[in-house]
């Protein structure tokens, strides 16, 4: 019996189309010889779509390379204002939007305030108004648009609804079509993905890493996350839900978590965690009921001025940190651990240190390779930028492994369960 | 500038041969229309490549399929018995063989003494005469033999020279290059592996697990270890050294482990660990200096029998393995984790209620999906199963992400560092 899925030839025909466009963009310029050898594909499918992708602005000749003979080759390059995609990252502390182009540049990036308090229907309204201003602010075509990634905390769950929560530590919300609505009020598509997850893809998109790298994501914001992407696809799983991090137990008889285990590494030595500490010692962080990261950027500037009962706090949070670095890195396999998230952005240099040492001592294959630890330099943005880059690569490169979503991409759901649950 | 790797045409044939015998082996039959739709190759190309595998042997035309319309298709379906790999698990409790066909089915294997206290040259000096006796017996023309895998416990790493350690707990041994060895000696190729990613290639080629699962195999022999095959592609990392489940530190204050780190789950509760523990309480597990895996048995027997005291230094490993469980399920995002390993061969039903009932609490992505936990029925050979595979899946499907090696293949190390290193 025969249990071969078939390709249908338009399916085949945008195979084509996508892996011309990604190794055009990969090359920088590029011949179509050299990509007729690049793809596997014959030369006259090459030329085919080669010619639609000029016809559509997507890629354009740029002058003639020297040639060993015969004539000079055309080569081609990508047209980057071509197309543009929007990334979203929706957080308790503000929304972050980027406005990025084909080639991955972004071109327009700015941050609104939190959805904590807000109902989902707010939300919703609040990003379709402001991805409208941004439009008109930036002067880009709707038609040029390829659409929006919209990112957040929390796990995934491919069912028919979404759940979306002010504050996991704090409070639950019942489900809500996040990207559906947003869909239907865009009439554009939009992808949805873990923030963690996307700040990886952003952080390799953003540049400066090889393309072999087996980089993971150390995020943290509100909580502890990470992401995951080794030689240039992200790491997924069975439900985009990889690469919990901040779930890692590091003490058997530690305090329950929201999440429902205990000694969660988040639980003992998170930003929220790391805010109560500093509250039960008496640290001044202004009045209480701010985001935990508010609190969090208050008491690492307090550490960073040389305060001691705050820098021990930040101490013991990276040690534990630290710890779950080594998980990471030994599961993993890792050779790049950036640091990144709100959080790392401003308390990073303190964690750096103590991250990079225990690897050093802890990494289990350390004797076949070191894990290189780095501050992001995107800190703030990077999970924009991959919801962002996630549009961009189902475009350039939609490998299933690359853009898998749980089920229908619009109707994936970021789930996080209510405290207790 | 142009930075893409160029393929060879010779390559581009290999690839379509792959690619072609691999969609054969998962259809069973399949005429060529339906391999040229599949493949995404021209019909020509499905053609010339199929006329060849059916002169060499691996293919054969087994009748006609129905048609609607036109003349009848022939069927194309594997030929096992024309290729076979020998996989061998290297172990300190004992060397494992089988000997695997090209449609994965093991036709033969055996198992001989361990490598405790054998030198690197008797070890291979042992190898290489046994498998050349299992050649002999089994009657297999060596002609059809498309190499060794060899998989073993530790860290691999990408150097010129191998280090094989006869026991990790207790001593070290110099590098020494193992495949190499072998491979000279038998003038075939050698794949080599670490182990317990084998076993996770093993347990999902010996078939009963669905091609989309996220397979976690938790490996427990002389140590602990895991390998992770998602969507029927191993999870490998920079180094092929992913998924060191046994090396997560789960008690910042805890004992030191072998491998450098404090407080790894293998130095709280691994095997060697618990028979420290047994005879610290007086638990007769006879003689000492056995193996730990030896002596693991025997209390695993005893605890089986209904011993109270055997019984409750499982149940104390039992609830660590289930938090190991608990980090490699909410990293990979696994929806399902086999035991596998001879500690789990012989001691799976201790463990199997714990780790279950912790996960369905514990799982971070509950909401989206269980984890489906059961019992190896090959723990004691997965790992040979596999090593056979990783040769099996060179011929058929040579993915770099499933057969990547750290360096050249034959001179990939595994590489334990000496005790207190």
């Amino acid at each position: 019996m025969t249990r071969v899925s078939t390709e249908s030839a338009g399916a085949q025909q945008t195979r084509s189309r996508s892996a011309i466009l990604d190794v055009v963009r990969a090359a920088g310029t590029i011949s179509r010889v050299e990509l007729t050898r690049a793809t596997g594909l014959t030369g006259a499918t090459v030329s085919t779509v080669v010619r639609r992708l000029i016809d559509e602005g997507l890629i354009v000749e740029v002058g003639r390379a020297e040639s060993t003979g015969g004539k000079p080759r055309t080569l081609l390059r990508l047209e980057p204002r071509a197309r543009f995609a929007v990334g979203v990252h929706l957080d308790v502390a503000g929304i972050t939007y980027v406005l990025a182009n084909l080639g991955g540049g972004v071109v327009a990036r700015w941050r609104t305030a939190g959805t904590a308090g807000d109902g989902p229907e707010d939300v919703v309204a609040r990003v379709v108004a402001e991805i409208g201003d941004m439009f008109s602010r930036v002067g880009v075509e709707k038609d040029r648009l390829l659409g929006v990634g919209l990112v957040g905390p929390g796990p995934l769950s491919g069912g028919t609804a979404v759940t979306w929560v002010a504050d996991p530590a704090s409070s639950g919300m019942a489900p809500f079509p996040f990207g559906e609505a947003i869909e239907a009020a865009l009439d554009m598509p939009v992808l949805l993905d873990n923030d963690a997850t996307a700040a990886a893809v952003g952080e390799y998109w953003a540049g400066g890493i090889e393309s072999t790298s087996a980089l993971g994501a150390l995020y943290m914001g509100a909580g502890i996350g990470g992401g995951v992407v080794v030689g240039g696809v992200a790491f997924r799983g069975a439900s985009s839900n990889a690469a919990e991090i901040g779930h890692v137990c590091v003490d058997l008889a530690g305090p329950e978590c929201w999440c429902g285990a205990r000694g969660c590494v988040e639980a003992v030595a998170g930003p929220a965690a790391v805010v109560a500490a500093a509250r039960a010692r008496g640290v001044d962080l202004g009045p209480a009921g701010r985001p935990a990261a508010e609190d969090f950027a208050t008491l690492a500037r307090a550490a960073l001025r040389g305060d001691a009962v705050a820098s021990s706090i930040l101490e013991f949070s990276a040690r534990y940190v630290a710890v779950a670095a080594q998980t990471f890195a030994n599961l993993m396999d890792l050779d790049l651990i950036v640091l990144t998230g709100p959080a790392f952005g401003i308390a990073g240099s303190l964690y750096l240190p103590v991250v990079t040492e225990h690897l050093e001592r802890a990494f289990f294959a350390r004797d076949s390779h070191p894990v290189h630890v780095r501050i992001s330099s995107s800190a703030h943005e990077a999970a924009a930028i991959g919801a962002a880059a996630l549009v961009l690569q189902s475009e350039l490169a939609p490998r299933p492994t690359t853009v898998r979503m749980p089920a229908e991409r619009h109707v994936a759901s970021v789930a996080v369960p209510a405290p207790g649950a």
